[in-house]
């Protein structure tokens, strides 16, 4: 028996990419998905692996498996499914639609519980469709997405309010890492949540996490929110009543955090290459475009989501559902690998 | 005679790095300085040609020249400085003075009056130290930096208040250009900026002179203010009450402006390498740091600044007078001979 725990995939939103970018995977690196399997339904994914057989010219088979633990003994080139969802005819390529939306959280939600009850050693999630979780109606409209939707079920079962599951956003490719305080809220919002409590509460949760991840405690660069990092207070005060007395607190804590730093050169300065070290293990953004306007500026091929402050592992590709694409069998798949290999990576 | 007209390039701050590196860029690349003078101080441009001449091993006479027009008959590898403001000994390196301040001051205003008067083909900048500028007290205290100044130059001349010459900034490397709705002022009021006046004036400034530059009508991709240009209007709603109906505007003005985008991805997109051309020619971005996090990312060695909007081309490098290494012959000329290359593109 393997020392690992099997990792889920789950499906996404079954109009969307996400399946054929799992047949891919499973098709163009087997070794990386050794002990992965698909949360999901074997009706989507033989559709999935049916097309990219086509184009690959690859054998490809589909298998369903009936536990988890199964997925440890395929064999390579071999897409294990486990079916977690009630069985129906695969829905309609690139359209949104509360059946699809209704697929795609049942997977993710099967995943979570799987996780908690420490089944798997860490989910991978392909992409779901807002407006399609929102077609759904009750339990899903109410999430805008993967994120708030685990952190309830991570609420649920550890018997806490959601606000005392804090979790953040962590994009990372190979030369950055970036955690983000706020997400997918109004500009003007994300200002206002920029507090030295959330601040704070980011450091100790990036201190922890990607600790666990590196084996050391992290450099933490912290961005400032205003340009030049409000230079003394000339342009915004954040640093000086917010990110600055976070910083301290946190450094008093024993957390390696620094700045407030320019955020126009804090990610150029935390940038790792084969010909530089970068100065900096991962950056505090004060708002999702400053983190990630840099992370996908190279492509967003091969950005990783890492949900970070939740009691399981829980990594995704960096790209929606996409379905203008989906179908053709062009969706890039490299992704999705990263968000696998970054999963092992952490997985316990 | 040349047809060109010369270009002056400002001594910046004594106390920085701006003499050493103008001495380096002459060393270094003299085909690309041909037509250029210093307009300076020849004293200090002494100091900083036997420094760099120490480290270059190099010959490197300074001449003194009495005429703007006296640059396009010198030598390579001389330097031509025209004497603007007062001889005395050089200011001590690395400190912030008034005496410095308004040194640097005094060269820039000389600059714009020259290039009004239709001396000077174009400006080339080197760096300013605001604290320095703010020291000297009346005139130069008020203004943050050279574009407020070079507006104030150009608004007296026209005849016009300073708020009836709208400028822009553009940043600009090899691989990307970006303009910024506004620049040095805290993120919040960077908000309230975002209106669609300010979006359409934004929008005829890049059409204009990037046009004028480029020779075509350039692609103008336009970036949204929120996460995911505000996704419909669910995480704010400036991209659907400012940034839409501005470009509807320009676009029915015959302005080929696109979007709004995703602020994450925009860049990314416009980004143009030898492997792929870019999908815009330069992108709209609605504060400081949401355009200057792409440009500087890959290093700011490169960056370019150019002030649009003005009655005559200024650039200028994309760094500070980097106080703690001036003397040191450590500072890297690159970025000024971009911007003295982006000049000689621009000149009229």
């Amino acid at each position: 028996m393997s020392a690992f725990l099997p990792i889920a995939i789950t499906l996404g939103d079954p109009a969307g990419i996400g399946p054929e970018i799992i047949a891919k995977a499973f098709r163009d690196a087997p070794e990386a998905l050794r002990g992965c399997f698909v949360a999901g339904d074997v009706a989507t994914l033989r559709r999935a692996a049916a097309l990219v057989r086509g184009s690959g010219g690859v054998s490809l088979p589909v298998a369903e498996i009936g536990a988890a633990r199964a997925a440890q003994d395929m064999p390579p080139r071999c897409v294990p499914v486990l079916q977690v969802v009630p069985r129906a005819a695969p829905v309609p390529l690139g359209r949104v639609s509360g059946a699809a939306g209704r697929i795609a959280g049942d997977c993710v939600v099967w995943a979570a519980r799987a996780a908690l009850r420490g089944e798997i050693g860490a989910m991978v999630t392909a992409p779901l469709h807002k407006e399609a979780l929102a077609a759904v109606g009750e339990p899903y409209a109410r999430f805008p997405g993967h994120t708030e939707l685990l952190q309830a079920e991570a609420a649920a079962h550890l018997g806490r309010p959601v606000d005392q599951v804090p979790v953040r956003m962590m994009l990372a490719n190979d030369e950055l890492r970036t955690v983000l305080v706020s997400i997918h809220v109004p500009l003007r919002q994300a200002i206002e949540s920029v507090t030295a409590g959330n601040i704070l509460q980011t450091l100790r949760i990036v201190h922890e996490s990607v600790g666990a991840a590196l084996q050391i405690a992290p450099r933490i660069g912290v961005a400032g929110l205003n340009p030049h990092a409000g230079e003394g207070g000339l342009f915004g005060r954040e640093e000086i009543e917010a990110i600055a007395p976070a910083i301290a607190q946190a450094r008093a804590e024993g957390i390696d955090a620094r700045g407030p730093f320019a955020p126009d050169t804090v990610f150029m300065r935390a940038r790792s290459t084969p010909q530089r070290a970068g100065e900096f293990d991962v950056v505090v953004a004060m708002y999702h475009d400053q983190g990630l306007i840099p992370v996908k500026y190279l492509g967003v091929e091969q950005g990783v989501n890492v949900t970070l402050g939740l009691p399981f592992v829980r990594t995704s590709p960096d790209h929606g559902t996409a379905f203008d694409i989906a179908g053709t069998g062009r969706a890039d798949a490299a992704s999705l690998l990263a968000a696998v290999r970054m999963a092992r990576q952490l997985a316990r």
